[in-house]
């Protein structure tokens, strides 16, 4: 069984749509999502990257671009009123529920994932995080105690670290084996890559332009 | 007839994919290309944007991200031993190129991404860019020195200044009458918006998740 590592962020509004897009296309090719939360803040202090030094234009941009995403996707997309957030809380409770429940981390990541673009839900505060985990069915206090375990925190760092080592330099970010793809507007890769690993002919790998 | 305004720089990989894909979607949806050259040194230069403060990991991915886009769009895109190279020459020769013949800036602005992204030749020579118009049926001489007149200099100036102005803040970027689409990632968003406008219900305009 093939396995995409998927690195994401909860700041992440492509991190968002990869969230639910991903899985879908795991299952259509018998592939498992491996849920890696990468600490973005962590990783563009050391590359220098200042996701608010973009110009206005871009960022006005974007938001436009998301919301036709959302149309596309049928994904109920809305602008959070904070952003940028801070994640790291929310980063490690998803490795604490991954400790608790086999899969608890897959349901929990996209609950938060929903708190936050779907509900404007201010996921930096630990009460919500909380009402989250109750919602997938995993016992909130010990999911938050967990996720201030030593640990955990130096997991977190690990797993942000690796990150970096691989080439990982935003989010989301996938690898099938080592072979990586950033960005949701490569999940079509993803999904050739995942076709062609399983030997499905039925899905085109390319379209070859006439010259 | 619906118009898509075409803003692309030579030096821009992904404005070399768009420059072959876009008119074959145009052809399918009945559309015409507007192509219009856009002097991304003097749009960065407005907006501080540095094409090379890019960290490492993310320049080499990229390369292989361009290559996989080839091999899936059967493109010869090559790596240009010359990056960056200035375009200014090049894109007033295609805005001299129109005036000298209806269609002739679209093979001609073809014959430059072909000359750069394939055969890696230095585009920012006269010699070169004479050679491409050559090749397109172009008078070489007329043709180039028609890119020094000053008319077709100050056409340049304002054909980025306009593209500032309606938001454009890198390349390839589109428009369908004032909705703006950036990158090459969004030319199925192209695709899809020209089908809408002709009212084609075969061709699919979303795909909603199941939730």
């Amino acid at each position: 069984m093939k396995t995409v590592d998927f690195y994401f962020d909860f700041s992440s509004t492509n991190s968002y749509f990869a969230a639910f897009l991903l899985p879908e296309i795991c299952v259509r090719h018998a592939a498992r999502v491996r849920w890696l939360p990468l600490h973005l803040a962590a990783l563009f202090r050391d590359t220098g990257f200042d996701v608010m030094a973009m110009p206005k234009p871009k960022a006005r941009y974007l938001w436009r671009d998301h919301q036709r995403y959302a149309e596309w996707t049928g994904l109920p997309f809305r602008k959070p009123s904070r952003f940028p957030i801070k994640t790291a809380t929310a980063l490690r409770s998803v490795l604490a529920a991954a400790r608790m429940s086999a899969g608890g981390e897959a349901d929990f990541a996209q609950a938060v994932f929903r708190a936050y673009w779907e509900h404007d839900r201010n996921i930096a505060e630990r009460s919500v995080l909380a009402e989250e985990a109750t919602r997938v069915g995993l016992d909130a206090e010990a999911l938050l105690a967990r996720s201030d375990d030593p640990s955990v925190r130096e997991e977190l760092a690990t797993v942000t670290a690796r990150a970096a080592e691989r080439g990982v330099f935003g989010a989301p970010t996938f690898f099938i084996d080592e072979e990586m793809f950033w960005g949701k507007d490569r999940l079509d890769f993803v999904e050739r890559q995942l076709a062609r690993a399983s030997g499905d002919e039925a899905f085109p790998v390319h379209s070859k332009m006439e010259r």
